[in-house]
């Protein structure tokens, strides 16, 4: 298995490592060979955005030249094999509630490659709800029905658990008085109901939308929230199914590479790894110029630019993009979510999760495989507030870890997103009023250029695998219809037109 | 707006007349100029299976003749604009939770194209419940509580809401004990829990279950029904909205035009309607012959047959198809679904709905709309116990509508699916013991042919549109693999296979 240069591990043998093996090293890394071509389009990025572009833009007859900074396909989603096991170092969980992702899984014939993360057989079958008043352990019951009643009261915010506010999960803005809730916080929504809450209830739903959110209560949007909520349908055990309760036993990587796969056979495409864009030139009438950070130079009629949101400013543009898109770029997101894997060697904690909130610099912790050595998986997650590095010091990172129980930990593995030169974050979570205020101009195209995206894709699942999915199939559906022209779909007409 | 031959309607000035409006009658009818062309593909029908099939084959760059035998696109999902006000005459409905139609109606920039079906705001907001012990209203609450209720002690028979029995509803058969459910009908399951059932209860399930079915208790398979219950997240108001909340605005004709409309822009796509494919040649080495009832032959490489399982038998297959398959047609499935459109001069009846069972020619009503002439539009449903052919009998029909209440009706639409020589029959719906015995055979391809529907789709949502959509992705993307053989995709490989 090749290695990537991403990613990290860490052993109490061997202690820590830079890199991992991924199944989505292309090798050989380039296959351009003409560099005078001008290309029909060229898509900047290789996550699934990128990805699904390529393969419906190949698949449609138009050359297509894939541009990507790393030197794997997948962007924020990749796993890593290690020993057998896969661990999913961002994007992970999917669902069939999440159509766009779905329907990939089921077209490429994968829906056997679907597993439940939690597994509620073995003994150690509970929650540990660490808070400023104690540790305590709960039954996986007791933690669904504090957790869904605090989240249930924070969705709340009309008395028929947002679903009036937010009918359409999929068109969130169908509704004119979402916009009255479009500028409030995390923190601002706690403060609304903080006389209703019990300690638990605070706690658990500070956890719950801070590991969502990966940034603070008073800079994280209540309205991503509030889509999260209405996509799962207003319910927090479907919710909680939805993104964290299914991922694929292949590994994300493997996934994501039947998509690259599928183009490449089209013969179509042309693809180059290691390729960090500069620039993006779309003054010319006919063409588009990039510029690559190591002096390489290409050319296309159309470019899909699917660079993260965080790192939008690393890329110049000529001739400028508007105020409000640069405005947009500028103001970012905030997820600086921390995911952090750990090997621990008891099988009996397959059937443990957990919370730590306020004081821990992790939230939450889950059960999520056993390994064939007989280890249990265990994935966490941190955001903003008590924010770690977990690379920079392992014996804090252990701590952080054994705030939440016990554990003889083997081994961590983690990425570090908020060091990630393409990505400076994880999934997008907006602060608050930034929907309402940039969706629209970041969706905006820029003459040949299209912006796509999970960061700011127009559907229920924004910020999923689901989202970029569907944001590289609409660029695609674009760029297609447009270098085909308007001429062919004019012949034919239902008699209706007659 | 041309007229199809399908469908009728009844008004109480002008009679019966057959025939509706629709935006899915293509002119010309015919595209097919050179009749000794072998084409890469044929696709026999024009339903959602077919389209989807006929436009991801067009786009993959695969020459593809489509022949239909009716004179519209759609098959058993078709609308009829009449009056300014669109009539479902087929499938109807959709969600965000059936991800194979969605990421279509997204791709498409239709997802404002959705409107909720029920609108409690009027002055009727009630729901009529008419059983042998006398008709009553009560509240859409007393309703939900009653059916949910119901519903879920019929779908519970693993003590877990039927989760434990079928936890994937993608993927029914992934636990083994699926099967020892298997042989049930929908009236032995009544019988096992009819000591924990009341009388409105057994009337509320039987009603809901039929409407579902649209056949009888004894013949209704009840794994059907979990798998509908299973796909609508084991909920019954979120399998309420899955299945009648949410229909297109626009109707399903302008819907389904999409699709052909794309592979039409292809310039790959020929097409025949009004072309009744009588026999499928595949005895030859390289290539499909097939006959037309007016003598025309086509030939193709590959053939897609999306033929509903009810009339299959009505196409000859050369070599003949297995026992097995045979055996599965010959068998065939048990939906003879009544669906009628009725239009109220009562704009206040928008808030309602009701069932009347046993003792009525149809079972389920609800309010769907407000035409642009104020009148309120209502569906009924009927299956198989207390059969109607409502067109054969107006006066008889009006008696089974204002069983549920009394409505004064301004307008009748429909389509009767079972004298449908293109269908014979709605939706699928297995006998007990069909699906495990027959959906295998009924997937299998016959040499070069490939059998493609709704009616055995391997997922979620068969017998849906979604179903459709999903069988004829499906087929395509086997049929793209085939003809382009396996060469192109082992030149490339990660890192991984070296």
């Amino acid at each position: 298995m090749a290695k990537s240069r991403d990613g990290w591990q860490w052993t109490s043998h061997e202690g820590i490592k830079a890199g991992l093996p991924c199944a989505g090293v292309i090798h050989p890394p380039q296959s351009v060979k003409n560099f005078d071509k001008v290309y029909d389009v060229v898509i900047i990025g290789a996550g699934y955005t990128g990805l699904t572009a390529a393969r419906d833009l190949t698949a449609a007859g138009f050359q297509t030249l894939l541009l990507e900074g790393r030197d794997r396909i997948g962007g924020r989603t990749w796993s890593s094999e290690i020993d057998g096991y896969q661990f999913e170092m961002g994007g992970t969980w999917v669902h069939w509630f999440q159509p766009h992702v779905y329907r990939e899984i089921s077209r490429y014939g994968m829906k056997n490659e679907l597993a439940f993360s939690p597994d509620y057989t073995h003994k150690k079958n509970y929650f540990s709800f660490v808070t400023e008043h104690g540790a305590r352990n709960m039954s996986h019951e007791e933690e669904i029905a504090l957790f869904s009643r605090a989240v249930e009261k924070f969705a709340n915010v009309d008395g028929n658990l947002g679903k009036s506010v937010m009918p359409l999960p999929f068109d969130q803005y169908s509704n004119e008085t979402v916009y009255s809730h479009a500028t409030m916080s995390v923190a601002d929504r706690l403060e609304q109901i903080k006389n209703d809450l019990t300690d638990d209830e605070r706690n658990a739903i500070s956890a719950v939308v801070l590991v969502c959110s990966g940034g603070t209560r008073e800079n994280s949007s209540f309205l991503d929230f509030l889509r999260w909520w209405a996509a799962g349908n207003y319910n927090y055990p479907t919710l909680l199914e939805t993104v964290l309760g299914i991922k694929l036993k292949c590994g994300q990587s493997a996934f994501a590479l039947r998509f690259f796969q599928e183009a490449w056979s089209s013969r179509r495409l042309s693809y180059s790894f290691n390729t960090v864009v500069t620039q993006v030139d779309s003054s010319s009438r006919d063409m588009v110029t990039l510029d690559s950070r190591d002096g390489l130079t290409f050319r296309a009629k159309r470019v899909i630019c699917t660079v993260p949101l965080n790192v939008l400013n690393k890329v110049r543009f000529h001739p400028s993009l508007s105020r409000a898109k640069l405005d947009a770029i500028r103001h970012k997101h905030v997820n600086q979510c921390t995911k952090l894997h750990a090997e621990i060697k008891d099988a009996e904690m397959r059937s443990w999760g957990g919370v730590t909130y306020p004081n821990n610099r992790l939230l939450l912790g889950a059960a999520d495989g056993t390994t064939p050595s007989g280890n249990t998986h265990c994935v966490f997650f941190g955001c903003s507030e008590n924010h770690i590095h977990a690379e920079d010091d392992i014996d804090e990172t252990l701590k952080a870890v054994n705030a939440f129980a016990e554990m003889d930990v083997e081994r961590l593995v983690s990425h570090n997103w908020s060091k990630d030169e393409f990505a400076e974050g994880a999934w997008v979570w907006y602060q608050p009023g930034a929907e309402a205020k940039y969706l629209g101009t970041l969706r905006e195209r820029h003459g040949p250029v299209l912006f796509a995206n999970s960061d700011w894709a127009d559907g229920g699942w924004r910020s999923f695998i689901d989202g970029a999915i569907q944001s590289g199939t609409e660029a695609a559906f674009t760029v297609k219809n447009e270098l085909r022209g308007a001429q062919r779909e004019s012949s034919i007409k239902s008699k209706d037109d007659e």
